[in-house]
């Protein structure tokens, strides 16, 4: 099967590709290394990888008219979710723009498969929880989340009328090796720098359902397998939830930090930042009906990827 | 109160602006007339028109800089959904980047407060008919709900990270005076052409609450007037629908045409046309439970303005 992942540089795509590449796959890849790293790429014969921006339709064109991929794995996205508060337009281009382009080339040169990456935050904060995957109304807090129902809608209505498939997952937070953001890679690189202190952002009390990137992978992956819609749209996540507390706690640890040397400098909000829904649970019966589960939960995912990524960044 | 209009020159604007500056309101309008009419404008001492491209962020920056706005009225938007197939990134443009480009301005000088107009179309074809704000999953299936919830959500989290106030209205079908598009107008100008002969989209079965737009405009000034949320989202609708089939034979009638000497052709879709959610019914409790009615029905506000059309465009 020939398969274009985007984001390709990225944490999520660069433990999709050699699962891809294991199973005979042909894949071309895109980035433009905005977070994703030259060094997170494949480097196998039937990879082949096109430094480029998305926001360019003309290249994305032409990148599905050359490769002719079967299927798109669309990863890429900016998932620095603070970043989008300073920089109001950067979802919008990074996420909703991108997105139209890709469906737009899909729909002028024939490819009508397309898996998304979506987020658990376009619940925004929810008046039910665990969050089920037609709760409503979609009120997002984040203009990273807006971008995300942004790109939702765009697939279902491209979707509609040009006859594409989709699979659009509601993630929770992803964790796994090769991250390039996100609490346990940034806490890990703080206290390689300054083992004396660690400044977190909010109380500590936010609370989500972190999931094994594996895990993740092998979940949409089942989807894919097992539902025929036009439209596919499932959470993708874990039953428990990790605190940022729990997680400051095990990160010091792993370091070898002995915790009465290390000055832990919590905020007073129970947000991280604006626009982070500082508590999380989505209702995972979807896929679980499907006959899908992850092997880890939220504190073996957090407690393995701690470990990898201390190994990782060492 | 400062007033500014977007799509001064379109059909509500132009059956809104007079009611404003009737109450002493200073009103500034935009349009850059795509579906907009010259001949709908106001012309009054305390009206401002500014024809302009709203994807051009400078100038809405610098529009809000020199009027200071108190409230936006943003009703500037492609209304012909089946456009919006053909050229994909129609409702992009001049839907999402446009009202991006309205909240940037209003963050970036201070204006907090907008009232938007969506649709009931946002809910693509819901499994709960009469159908609630609430209502989820929110799947639509043209470009043109595509992009009014990315609208939306992008209001949403303006207003969640900036502070401002927003009244979004999900609308049934809106029908009154000046109209620049949809089905009333459509027949009467292609009747008036040729009396003899009248090619209906879809099979005529497509059934949707029309609100007049007296009573629309009542209804968004009632819910400003006793909502105060950040964001506020209202359907704004009536609780009986009319069917394309009774507004082609009602439009024959009030056209004096003679029914045997008229062919009428209809299509063998129950939809108008790819995208178009042909079965419409909008749960109007949450306007109820506010204190507010509409005044007509959707029988009388399509009978009513038909009369008006045919007169307006004799």
């Amino acid at each position: 099967m020939k398969i274009l992942v985007t984001g390709a540089a990225g944490f999520i795509a660069s433990n999709l590709i050699p699962r891809l590449l294991a199973r005979g796959d042909e894949v071309a890849g895109a980035d433009n290394f905005f977070l994703g790293k030259r060094q997170y790429l494949a480097q196998h014969p039937r990879f082949t990888f096109h430094e480029m921006d998305l926001l360019d339709l003309d290249g994305v064109v032409k990148l599905m008219e050359d490769f002719r991929p079967d299927r798109i794995w669309h990863l890429a996205a900016n998932s620095d979710i603070s970043f989008g508060t300073k920089y109001t337009d950067f979802d919008l281009k990074g996420g909703t723009l991108v997105t139209y382009n890709l469906l737009e080339a899909m729909r002028r040169t024939g490819v009508n498969e397309i898996v998304f990456s979506s987020s658990g935050a376009v619940y925004g904060e929810p008046t039910v929880m665990p969050t089920p995957e037609d709760y409503g109304p979609i009120l997002p807090i984040s203009l990273y989340a807006a971008s995300k129902v942004a790109c939702e809608t765009l697939i279902t209505a491209f979707a509609h009328n040009y006859d594409l498939h989709a699979w659009i997952y509601r993630f929770g937070n992803i964790v796994g090796p090769n991250p390039t953001h996100g609490v346990i890679h940034d806490f890990v690189l703080r206290l390689r720098d300054d083992p004396t202190r660690l400044v977190v952002l909010g109380d500590g009390s936010q609370s989500k359902p972190y999931v094994y990137v594996e895990d993740c992978l092998d979940g949409m992956e089942f989807g894919i397998a097992h539902t025929r819609a036009h439209v596919n749209v499932h959470n993708l996540a874990v039953d428990d939830q990790t605190s940022v507390r729990e997680i400051t706690d095990w990160t010091i640890e792993a370091m070898g930090i002995d915790r009465a040397s290390i000055d832990v400098q919590y905020g007073d909000s129970p947000r991280g930042w604006r626009g982070d829904v500082a508590q999380v649970q989505l209702d995972t019966r979807r896929m679980t009906a499907l006959g899908w589960q992850p092997k880890l939960t939220s504190r073996e995912a957090v407690q393995r990827t701690i470990r990898e990524v201390v190994e990782q960044f060492r």
